[in-house]
């Protein structure tokens, strides 16, 4: 297990507050600093114990830093990553938790000029239905994936330093090329979120009334239970992901206009071949994960 | 309550063995009767005590008998109506437990040429992932809603007797008109279960690999956990309940175009606005129901 003496992690929600607790229970003994805006926040992060130290200013916040955690929205990424560059020590590993990863990358180029060798984008494959540090958990990457999606630029020991932090946190670490990432988060994450959306829009929208959705059964609830979760982190992921998004949904509408017309035109056996296959798949894909009560990123 | 002396259940599946089980546990001392076309599954029925006596012959099954609940697959309701329609006693109260009732009221004036005072569609809003009587359970249908539909010729006592049995049964009994049912039906249920069946499909087609489901998250489980339902149900529900899922699935299918737009145009008010609103609304829904883990038809 490698050893760090003084890990920073910019914004202490529910994913970088879980990384400081999974790291502590771990027993980790480098000094897990906490950099953020909000000091009341951090001070609540401080006493949970998912930081030894608050900082709102980068500079003290970095110092003698080994690795640097961005656990921000999407969205706020490029400009957090610009308030702390000036900051970071030479050999400092920069990862972050970032739900889509040719973005984040496109942002540091803009940032930095070029892909530093320190730089290892990341996705934890984990969240809750609740956001914020209240919510964090020891144990939210146990067991869970963490994708990693190196640059060619990236070196292998800044790889192996990310790869150790994650793993002493709980979690499986895997590489995956970036684009690859995207789009097969869009595809399995961020489309089934957005299709959940619009239901649960569709239906408060045209019936305006909420007696329908008293009637609505379980397999509505199911359905639905994702859209509840994060207005702001789901904007930025569309904002971030939007091509491989516009590739998934494009592809999804094909699919529902087939089967549309097969419902329309009456083609029984098309549904149940679609049924049977699906039912198939979802079957095969049951057996092989195991199942998990951890919400998606 | 009502006494009943002998009732018949048309179909001894889950739903029929359920309706079984659960008259049972309430005490009810009229006998049960299990009319099927599968000897052996019958017998199973009776091991299990869904019903008393199995059946094969309509003449045997319904002589005697006060009501009727016809619980086999909305496609054979037709078919097994009018086989039974000849040995139906004179009072015999007729129900059925299918999950769209327009087509059902259609078939039953079809074949009988008129609606019968004592004809009352119903649809109870329970279900399980596994089908067959096997699965049947005493409280399926506890805390349920059975939603009944009659018809303007159904009459005020032939209803009271479907509404005791179903809550002796445990459920929650509400009435409903037929066309309401079966457009809140379409977008509630209904229309989840398509797109869900979408998903797992467009995934497995276009992906042809496995390897993508590995990586598919919490929310990807949750909403393809109900296309694990049965094939044939659904064939029957998209063919019964075809205009008012059209209709469902063409609100839908604006809704994600809409989205899909605010993708490509990078709005991120707009994307906002729906995350925000749709989440409001699910926590209300939430709210105002229950968490159980019944799956619905």
């Amino acid at each position: 297990m490698e050893a760090f003496t003084r890990i920073c992690v910019i914004g202490v929600g529910l994913i970088g507050g879980s990384f400081g607790l999974a790291l502590k229970r771990a027993g980790c003994r480098g000094e897990i600093v906490g950099l953020g805006r909000d000091a009341s926040r951090l001070d609540e992060a401080r006493r949970l114990g998912a930081i030894d130290r608050a900082e709102t200013d980068p500079a003290r916040a970095l110092a003698g830093c080994e690795l640097a955690l961005v656990a921000v929205p999407l969205g706020a990424f490029e400009s957090v990553l610009r308030a702390i560059t000036p900051h970071l020590p030479a050999d400092c590993v920069i990862t972050d938790a970032g739900s889509a990863k040719q973005c984040v990358i496109e942002s540091a180029r803009r940032v930095l000029g070029t892909l530093p060798a320190r730089f290892v984008p990341g996705h934890p494959i984990a969240g809750a239905e609740q956001s914020g540090v209240a919510a964090a958990r020891a144990d939210l990457f146990s067991g869970r994936r963490v994708l990693l999606t190196p640059t060619a630029q990236t070196d292998v020991q800044a790889l192996a330093r990310a790869r150790a932090l994650w793993a002493m946190a709980g979690a499986e670490v895997l590489e995956m090329d970036a684009v690859e990432h995207d789009a097969v988060l869009a595809a399995t994450s961020h489309l089934p979120h957005l299709l959940a959306y619009a239901l649960v829009d569709c239906l408060t929208e045209q019936g305006a009334r909420d007696e329908v959705l008293r009637y609505a059964a379980g397999g509505f609830r199911d359905f639905t239970r994702i859209a509840a979760s994060d207005a702001v982190m789901w904007r930025d992921i569309c904002l971030g992901n939007g091509p491989a998004i516009l590739a998934a949904l494009g592809d999804y509408q094909r699919t529902l206009d087939a089967l549309s017309r097969a419902v329309a035109s009456q083609d029984g056996t098309a549904l149940f071949d679609v049924f049977t296959r699906a039912r198939a798949a979802r079957l095969r894909y049951a057996q092989q994960s195991g199942a998990s009560a951890n919400d998606p990123e």
